[in-house]
C-alpha cells in the first residue's frame, strides 16, 4: 500500500465525524491497510463493538475491527486528521484538532462552503492545512452503516494564506496517493479558493432552492422559472468568485447546468440536514461567500436573498 | 346622498366581482343609497335569493335584497363599473367591460399590482379609468357573508396614458364623494402610478415571502433576516419606481416598517389564497414591476428571485 512517494509509511489517519462522508473515506484508507482512528459520538458503543458496514456501489464491505474513540485525548497524534465534521460543529475544533495533530502533520478539511481553512490555520501551528472538496453521493443509513451511491471524487488543494495559488507540495502528493491506493480518484488543484468557488456554483442554487421551495433537483431543472433562478445565482457566484479575482467562465456554468439536467433526481445534502432536523451550513455556504465579496465591494444580491430566507427557516425550526 | 357635486344622481354601480372586497365596498354603496347591480358567479344563487350579510368593526348590516346577476348581459349599462376581481381574472375582462360600461362612464379598478389600468384603457374606450389601492382587511366567510375586519381607506388616482401625473377632474371628484357618503375614506392621488409603486413597497416583500416561507408579518418582522431582507426588498421597489421617475423616500419605507412592527399578526391576502389554493397574483405584483423596470434597464435582482420561486410554488401546485 506504500509506495517509493510516501515518506511515512505507517501513516496515521484520524478521522474527526464518523459518518456519511468520514466513515466512507476512512473505512476505504482502513481497508487498503492505512491506520485509522475513528472519533465517534452517538455510534460509538456500536462501532467500538461491530466495526463498520460499507455498502458501496463499488463493492460491499465490512471492517468488523475499528480503532474507535468517543474521547480525543485518547486517540494517537496523527499524521494526517481529517476534518469530516460539517462546519456547523467547526466550534469544536480548537478542542479537537491541537492534541491530535502532530507537529508538522496535516489537517485535511474535506467541508463544503469558504473559508474553513483559513480559521483552521489560525487554532493549529506548523500544520499544513489541506482543503478537499468531495463529490459523494452517500448517507448514513444506521449506526457504523453507510451506504455509499455514488461518485466519490476529491478534489484536493493546499491552503496558503490569503489563499495564493501554491505549486504542489510532496505532502499533498502523499495524501493524494494514500486515497488513489484506497481508490479513491483525486484531482489535485493548485487553486483551492478557484475550486472552493467552482463548488459553490453547484452548492448555492440547489442547496438553498431545495430547502426554501422544498424540491429535488429535477424538480428545479424541469420548471422553466426555476432554471432561470439556478443560472442566475450560479452568476451570481461567479462574481463573487471574481472578487478574488477567480474566472469561473460561462462554459463552466452550462456545463453544471447540463450535468444536472442529466443526473438522477436529488435530493441535497441540505435538504435532507433539513428534513432530518439538523443544523444546516448556511454560513459556510451562503454567509462567508457573500460576506467575502461584500469586503471587496461586491453585493450578491440574489444569494443575500436566499441567505435570509434560509436564515429564517433555520430559525424557526430551531436548527440554527 | 346624493349633493351639489354629483352631476348624475341616480348613478348605477356595477361591481365585478362581490367577493371580500367588491362585496364590502357594493354593499355599503347601495347601504347609503346607490343603485348597484353585483356579478356573481358560484354565490349567485344564495345572494340572489338572500342578500348580503356585512359583519363589519364599523357596524354589522345585511342588504336582504340585492341586484344580483350571473350573466354581464343581463346587467343595466352602468355608469361607474368597479373591477373588483383578482387580476388572475382580468382575461376576462374584454367580455365584461364593454357590454357593461356607459359611455362616457368610469372604470374603477381596485386592484393590485402594476399596469392593470394600461391594459384596461386598450379594452375601453370613450371611458374614464381610474385606478384605486384599497387598504382593507376582508375577508369572505361564506356566501354572501363578508368580514370586515380592520381599515378600508382607497387610494383613487386618475389613469392617463403613461401614467402622467394629472389634476384631479370633476369625474374622479364624484365618485370620491359617492364613497366618502357611503362612509369609505378616500385619498385622492394626482399620481396614480407613484401609488401603486408605494403600495408594492408593501405587497412585494409581505406577500411574496409570507408564502415563501409560510410566516405572518409578526414573524418576518421579529426575525433579524427577514427584516433585513424586507426592507432591502423595499428598497428595490424604491429603484423600480425611480425607472419610472417616481421617488419613494427612505422614510416612506420606514413608516411601512414601524406600521407593519405594530399591526397586528396578519396573514396576508396572497398566503391566504396560496392557502385556499387560488391562484397567485403574482404577475401583477411582482411580473409587472420586474418588466416596467427592466424595459428601463434596471435589474431587481431580489424581487426577481422571489418571482420565479412564487412561480415555481404556483405551478407545482396547479394554481398558476
Amino acid at each position: 500500500m506504500c509506495d517509493s512517494l510516501t515518506p511515512v509509511c505507517d501513516r496515521k489517519y484520524a478521522i474527526l465525524g464518523t459518518g456519511a462522508l468520514g466513515g466512507f473515506y476512512g473505512a476505504k484508507l482502513q481497508q487498503a491497510g492505512y491506520d485509522v482512528h475513528f472519533l465517534l459520538k452517538s455510534d460509538y458503543e456500536h462501532v467500538s463493538k461491530s466495526g463498520l458496514l460499507i455498502e458501496s456501489k463499488d463493492g460491499d464491505f465490512t471492517l468488523p475491527q475499528v480503532k474507535a474513540y468517543n474521547d480525543v485525548e485518547q486517540m494517537p497524534q496523527c499524521d494526517v486528521v481529517i476534518v469530516a465534521l460539517k462546519t456547523t460543529q467547526n466550534h469544536l475544533l480548537p478542542k479537537l484538532l491541537p492534541p491530535l495533530v502532530k507537529d508538522g502533520g496535516v489537517v485535511l478539511v474535506l467541508q463544503n462552503g469558504l473559508g474553513v481553512e483559513e480559521d483552521i490555520s489560525q487554532i493549529v501551528k506548523n500544520v499544513q492545512v489541506i482543503g478537499g472538496l468531495c463529490f459523494l453521493c452517500s448517507n448514513k443509513v444506521g449506526a457504523g452503516h453507510i451506504r455509499h451511491l455514488d461518485y466519490g471524487k476529491i478534489t484536493l488543494g493546499e491552503y496558503t494564506p490569503k489563499y495564493d495559488p501554491a505549486p504542489l507540495t510532496e505532502r499533498i502528493q502523499y495524501v493524494a496517493n494514500d486515497f488513489e491506493t484506497a481508490g479513491i480518484t483525486i484531482e489535485l488543484a493548485t487553486d483551492l479558493l478557484l475550486a472552493r468557488w467552482q463548488k459553490l456554483v453547484w452548492n448555492i442554487p440547489y442547496n438553498g432552492l431545495s430547502v426554501i421551495l422544498n424540491a429535488r433537483t429535477d424538480e428545479l431543472m424541469t420548471d422553466a422559472h426555476t432554471r432561470i433562478l439556478v443560472e442566475q445565482l450560479m452568476n451570481e457566484v461567479a462574481a463573487g468568485a471574481k472578487t478574488s479575482g477567480r474566472v469561473i467562465p460561462d462554459s463552466f456554468i452550462q456545463t453544471m447546468l447540463n450535468y444536472t439536467v442529466k443526473m438522477k433526481p436529488y435530493r441535497t445534502s441540505m435538504k435532507i440536514d433539513y428534513d432530518e432536523g439538523r443544523p444546516l451550513e448556511v454560513e459556510a455556504i451562503f454567509g462567508n461567500p457573500l460576506r467575502k465579496a461584500q469586503a471587496a465591494g461586491a453585493n450578491l444580491p440574489q444569494i443575500s436573498c436566499m441567505y435570509h430566507q434560509l436564515k429564517f427557516l433555520t430559525q424557526r425550526n430551531g436548527i440554527a
